[in-house]
């Protein structure tokens, strides 16, 4: 049995990448999807182990001078990361796994797995991610410029990934993002089993 | 506007690449599908420009000498060939193109064209190959083994290439194939355009 492949997404605010990737997670149950650690108190309708495992700092300090996490990152005073284990075990098993994590997140997976497939998720224009990122119309411009900037900044890191998949229609991104994930299966190096197989009778 | 790619199809005798390559031809008419130039006389039946260009063989040796093809082969007595011209034109003007050619034909093509993608179509096993080999049951023993003997070494070398669809059910294989195709559209190098675009209005 081949490995499974690492795949690794990220997408501004304003990508939708949040709402594609829960619709193939409800599409594709065969994915490993990676569950964040994460430092900060559970917030109001959160749940343990569904988006994140809430941990303490001290928890999350040991898990990185135990090298545990393929990477992490400090927000606000908290820590976010991505625990190795359970996505070593799923590629292990044959099984692929998908990590979102941001655009620093991903340049540190990609140094310690360089055979990591990276999808970037862009928005179709400035004009839709601006009017995405303004929401209900009830944010000042200040707070909307400083939201644009964030994004503008990831987008311009965009080249850094394999692949970009444009969230214009949201199925089709979908779509998109499932095709470019079943395709690696075909990858030569992932079908070896199948040739030795037919000529192994030979 | 980015270049198209070029798609190298290669599979033996009992592998369905031709049933496929039809269905795929029929649901991707945006794919330019190049028309080999061939030496031998026109049989009953085949039309000229619908799989081949039939052509003398002084022609043919004439396209050699100018360097118009990307690969060609002698067989029989007689001389098959992918002109270089219409598939050059196809992908300056951002189409992909799809070249049906043997594995001597794909490692030429791969020595002019490195970012040529390439993808072999494998039959799922021996028993199967072999029924499909087998023909209607009026085949010798001896006309089998050739045939297997052929495909089996040819299957020998699927491993030159980027990618291996196995044909068990032909719906699934032409899905497979078009979904290789399609996924390459996303790779980042032909998707700086709309990552400019975004970025331009910033």
């Amino acid at each position: 049995m081949s490995k499974g492949r690492l795949y690794i997404v990220s997408g501004p605010s304003g990508s939708g990448k949040d709402t594609i990737l829960k619709e193939v997670f409800q599409k594709c149950p065969e994915i490993f999807f990676s569950i964040s650690s994460i430092s900060r108190p559970m917030r109001p309708g959160e749940v343990e182990g569904e988006k994140y495992h809430f941990i303490s700092k001290d928890e999350f300090l040991k898990l990185i001078d135990d090298d545990m996490l393929l990477e992490y990152n400090q927000f606000c005073g908290n820590y976010y990361g991505s625990p190795k284990q359970p996505v070593l075990d799923a590629l292990n098993c044959g099984r692929d796994a998908l990590l979102e994590v941001d655009v620093n997140g991903a340049a540190q997976v990609r140094k310690v797995m360089p055979e990591a497939v990276s999808i970037f998720i862009m928005p179709p224009s400035y004009a839709e991610l601006h009017r995405r990122l303004s929401g209900r119309g009830t944010e000042t411009e200040e707070v909307i410029g400083a939201r644009m900037k964030t994004a503008l900044q990831e987008i311009g890191r965009a080249c850094e990934y394999d692949y970009i998949v444009v969230n214009d229609v949201l199925s089709e991104a979908v779509d998109d993002l499932i095709g470019i994930i079943r395709s690696q299966r075909f990858k030569t190096e992932r079908q070896i089993n199948i040739i030795n197989e037919v000529l192994k009778n030979a």
